[in-house]
């Protein structure tokens, strides 16, 4: 395949180029920019720049804001709101999260709620600038209703991510971030453009019944993951980021969407807590019992999570990213 | 086999009765009693009456305190914190749950950190009172190093239980409280007094490799429910009901105990969100959202967590529980 490689800076301004051209205001373009070429840089594709054509498609079908201004509530003095009016999740983040550390030292704990945002973004890159403040972060997010609840057999729940990031002294944070269902909607998408067969559990058929077939996963329902566990929380995570703050399920979402092929629209909930309040000045001596449980984790060949990633980015820092040449013409298409 | 049939009022008069008979304080007997007798109740008999032969067998072997009074600790706005002093963690929770919950409703979410406890009881009872309340809870805790991390091939992690709760209007909340491991250890257990194998994937031997043989597990390893997500998760408990709280891992726990086959020890995390305080006055029209959640799972044959448990509490409250007459003889025994 042919390649084409760009350095950090040529892939971030490229893509706040292409988005500044289709109409992306400048505060937009460039939290979005950032986003994707993080992705990219981190080793992960699927919000990477490819995602630059979903998110210019999504604009054009008149899916997503591209100037809404975020519109912060300070709710309470552990919660912030912030109304993103229909535009990305991302820059309604940026603009809340300086208020949402602020209350976590203040606090102890504290919740963000971001509404009434387009999501396409993975919800690590929500996390990590939490460890980076030095504070222990959880995300979670509805999506489209496509995951069929354990016992049920039709489509109730998104794919619905949990993250979670824990803060390192001189160390990348500590961060996972998984759907509850067992497979990323994609990856089902790439075995049927494969005519490869799934995994056994991945999904169901419109039917209800088992199947293999990506196809028939696709109208049909995928699955949570670990059984009546992962949907279990597949469903706190519908509550906790939909009704609670304010905002869609993910059957109300998909309804909205109403057949147009969008992204996800509604909410997304994040709690930052501090290690600092809650310890005081024993926090160093308390968090160091972390680095013994990762250093149980490491020694006997568990992997940490986020670890991969963290790697795949001090690489890219050096080299740079490549990507096929035929996607980077797309996306260099998209200028105007 | 031969039952005896007890009212609820006598099962909780029993239970006290034993308790205190060992040395158990007043207020830690009726915190005890009432939950085995909760327990018991709602259908979940390995947190039931059986309890009170460990229970008290704990503290004949000296390893837990029959009469510590907790300590509260205000800690920051929206924490709190209470030293158990080495007692069970229960009369903890009742003493801070109103200062809790007052933090959560001023604040919007507040956090409950229990140290030094020794823990016996499931986390359902945890966050019960907190939908209640009106409030969503959310609870974990370690346990002892029994289970592998995903990669791993040696005990790490406790049994780490979730359990979150939301409250529901004229309706019994929704709750689920999982071990973030494939099975609880007293399943093992149960299997290996049976002769009978494990279902595949419950565990690992001590050099590392899958077995069905429930000695070799209890020997070995378990395993993480969900592969690497579960595994992820149960870090996660360890960090933010461990360290974050300024207490215990799981190695931990296992090491403090020594081989005296003692009940974990250390933290408990509780978070508690109010639904007023997130969304005003639009609260009841958006916790409707929840109960059309609750129908489509319910329309599709998918039972709601927690919903057998508050059934058969329906039928012990009239009908009293039922327990085999040696174990109603045990703990009768158990009295001075």
């Amino acid at each position: 395949m042919e390649t084409v490689t760009l350095t950090l800076p040529e892939a971030e301004a490229l893509s706040r180029e292409v988005l500044s051209d289709n109409g992306f205001s400048e505060s937009h373009a460039a939290a979005v920019a950032r986003n994707v070429t993080a992705g990219e840089r981190d080793g992960c594709a699927s919000h990477g720049l490819w995602r630059l054509l979903g998110i210019v498609d999504t604009l054009r079908k008149g899916k997503v804001s591209p100037d809404a201004v975020p519109q912060i509530d300070d709710r309470a003095p552990a919660v912030v709101r912030v109304d993103a009016n229909g535009a990305f999740s991302l820059l309604a983040f940026e603009r809340a999260l300086p208020l949402l550390c602020a209350k976590a030292r203040h606090s102890g704990i504290a919740a963000l709620a971001i509404n009434r945002c387009v999501h396409f973004s993975a919800l690590f890159a929500d996390v990590e600038p939490l460890t980076e403040a030095g504070l222990v972060g959880l995300a979670c997010t509805p999506g489209h209703a496509w995951v069929a609840p354990a016992g049920g057999s039709r489509p109730l729940f998104g794919t619905n991510p949990i993250a979670f990031g824990w803060p390192r002294v001189d160390r990348p944070p500590f961060i996972f971030d998984m759907a509850t269902s067992v497979a990323a909607r994609g990856e089902i998408q790439l075995h049927q453009r494969a005519g490869k067969p799934l995994p056994e559990g991945w999904g169901i058929d419109a039917e209800g019944e088992p199947t293999t077939d990506a196809a028939a996963v696709l109208d049909g329902a995928m699955l949570t993951f670990g059984g009546h566990k992962g949907s279990a929380l597949a469903a706190m995570v519908e509550l906790i980021a939909g009704p609670l703050i304010g905002d869609m399920t993910s059957a109300e979402s998909l309804a909205w969407d109403n057949g147009a092929g969008g992204l996800p629209y509604g909410g997304e909930l994040i709690l930052a807590l501090d290690p600092q309040r809650f310890l005081g000045p024993q926090a160093d001596e308390h968090l160091a019992r972390a680095e013994t449980l990762f250093d149980g984790m490491r020694s006997q060949g568990a992997r940490l999570p986020g670890e991969r990633r963290f790697d795949r980015r001090q690489v890219s820092e050096r080299q740079g990213v490549t990507i096929g040449r035929s996607l980077y013409e797309e996306i260099v298409a998209l200028r105007r």
